[in-house]
């Protein structure tokens, strides 16, 4: 077994109703900044105001309003926010909303701590002194940013849609209440649950996997097997909802002590060339190829994780079973409505494909190094033949 | 699903030969007090000197030792080196070798930080003002101290024995490193080992156990009932005794999102009365009778458990599975050579069952409300009875 390090320092509140513990938790400074989308639904159901509140309440701490995050959230906002930041005096830093407001708060926390620019230290290899202390407070279950030290930026200019990450961009308090994802939309509710079920997946396949990444990543996989169709179906049902939040999160704690692979690399070219596709919907479009290639290269892997998501393997041709797995995904896929999802309708073209396995070398490399096996150029290309639609 | 918080700061470095990074880690402070046992295998094998020696390289850190902690370790002692910590100057503190001494390394930093007695915090009521930062190096693989906030310390004259625990009793740092195991003798690792799985076991049977514990705890189990008895077989085994220790560490990760239920209360009791008795031995002589007792209380979690460690299920009346995982039990218990410990050996006699009754009520009565099902005293006593050698 390797060495590895474990570290998770985030305190979660998790479960229905937990966002009014705001009030009475040990909060991190005396004035915020509140970082959130310029989507309506945080606003339309009173989320924002609600958590205004329970700051004030809570030693009438004080907070100002950041509202311009875009699904791909740009350096200029984080430069912008940083300097509103301040400018206003706040000491500390609250992500609203979905993967997109927590990683610009964690952006932010580290750009309004730190002199220069933050992209000097996403590409410039400047070590940060620090961040300010951030609050996560989820609406969505996707990224599993609340329990994770990563954010991704993209620059405005080059496009390049880069991760970054220290121990001090660790959410110190995360609020987890599934409550506020009682509104996300069917698709949207997919798009995340699978973005969730692929950090846990590609956490399990990773060469940096430990025993304690793997309990969770399993446990995770298997409460999306079960809830997530439910979630999609009946937005409303709140105990789906629940254990959609919970495997989101859990997968968060296998981003923090595992790591994603190749397919997050190959997603994040195809998203940030065509900024309109959805991170979830890129990784579903791709992911029976993907996981189809990798299937025999990792056999006990992909059998334990078809197992553990409720497939029967018994009676079965040794050399079939790490295929099962697939078959598993093909059918969550269809049990949530995304088995159907094409490429083209977002624009992306088969000449393309040189071009994405560029920018996925470029962009975000190092993750191919955790790959179970090497994936050639030609491995990736035949990937996207086989997925494209 | 219940509602739950999620805290487990410590930053763990785990692996064989983790320790040397000691060396190098992000120190807590400038003058250690390390407390270790009055035992002499810390000395004899060289981990005390390697110790201070890898402070020192750390930035030149100075350290002081205490090395009086009794495998039961008393409130007299958490006094004399609180008194030593603060005489010296000490800010931190580094508990070195198995659960006792880095529950006194606790205790000891709570009270070196707070004013007055330490027992006024434990059965006084009294709020502590933080501690001084812990630092845990583990020589055995029995407790998970090193990943929970829980000290259990032994008052000289009541000879109550009480668990106590409050945030600023994580370790900051633990080192994990079971090259530093390698000299645990069979038995105790037998007995240790099995502390670590009564933690996982009882931390999934709880009422508020969690998806995120029970992950934590299945996998614990697991690793035990695979590389336990290999480490007692050969304890130079060191891929067995890596899983042990890293199983054990999960079973710390399992005390910190869920708790130990009355079974610990049992031992408690015993080990309180019958100081002599290791804490492991007494919780294996018990556990037969108390999971016998539970199985057909918890069907469903029972048979996840015999599952989780390998029992074949099939072709069984359902009303019999439950009671697999206790068959599974005695096995392990059969191959780790510890399926005939007799409590007379320790001196307990049957005429003891109502005190013990008595002071598993007293000192830990709060676990019992954790149970799967209420346990009455009658029931304590049969499972005593059934127990008993």
């Amino acid at each position: 077994m390797e060495k590895f390090d474990f570290y998770i320092p985030t305190r979660v509140l998790f479960g229905p109703g937990k966002l009014d513990e705001l009030a009475a938790a040990k909060l991190p400074g005396q004035k915020a900044l509140i970082v959130t989308t310029a989507g309506k639904s945080v606003k339309k159901y009173g989320y924002l105001d609600r958590v205004v509140e329970l700051l004030k309440k809570n030693h009438g701490t004080q907070s100002v309003v950041f509202d311009k995050v875009l699904p791909n959230p740009l350096l200029s906002h984080v430069r912008e926010a940083a300097a509103l930041c301040r400018a206003e005096g706040c000491d500390f830093v609250v992500g609203l909303g979905g993967g997109s407001p927590i990683d610009s708060a964690k952006a932010i926390a580290l750009a309004a701590a730190n002199e220069g620019d933050y992209w000097d230290y996403v590409e410039g290899g400047k070590k940060p002194a620090g961040a300010l202390p951030v609050i996560a407070i989820t609406t969505t279950a996707g990224t599993g940013t609340e329990a994770d030290p990563w954010t991704v930026i993209t620059h405005d200019e080059t496009r390049h849609k880069v991760g970054f990450g220290c121990d001090e961009l660790f959410p110190v308090l995360s609020v987890v209440d599934p409550e506020l994802m009682l509104s996300v939309p069917p698709q949207l509710t997919a798009f995340q649950g699978f973005d969730a079920f692929f950090h846990a997946s590609e956490g399990y396949l990773a060469s940096v996997a430990t025993p304690v990444s793997d309990a969770l990543a399993l446990q995770s996989m298997r409460l999306l097997s079960i809830y997530l169709p439910r979630a999609v179906a009946d937005g409303s049902d709140l105990e789906a909802r629940t254990n959609v939040a919970l495997a989101n999160t859990l997968s968060g704690m296998v981003e923090s002590t595992s790591c994603c692979i190749s397919e997050h690399s190959l997603e994040h070219a195809m998203s940030g060339l065509y900024p309109d596709l959805p991170h979830g919907a890129g990784l579903i479009m791709i992911s029976l190829a993907y996981y189809r290639h990798f299937a025999p290269l990792a056999p006990a892997r992909f059998i334990e994780m078809a197992r553990n998501i409720g497939a029967d393997l018994s009676c079965m041709r040794e050399e079939d079973k790490p295929y099962v797995f697939v078959e598993s995904l093909r059918e969550l896929q269809h049990a949530c409505g995304v088995d159907n999802l094409k490429m083209s309708d977002y624009g992306i073209r088969r000449e393309d494909f040189p071009r994405l396995v560029q920018l996925a070398r470029n962009a975000m490399g190092g993750l191919f190094g955790l790959d179970p096996a090497p994936l050639t150029d030609a491995d990736i290309i035949r990937i996207f033949e086989e997925s494209y639609k």
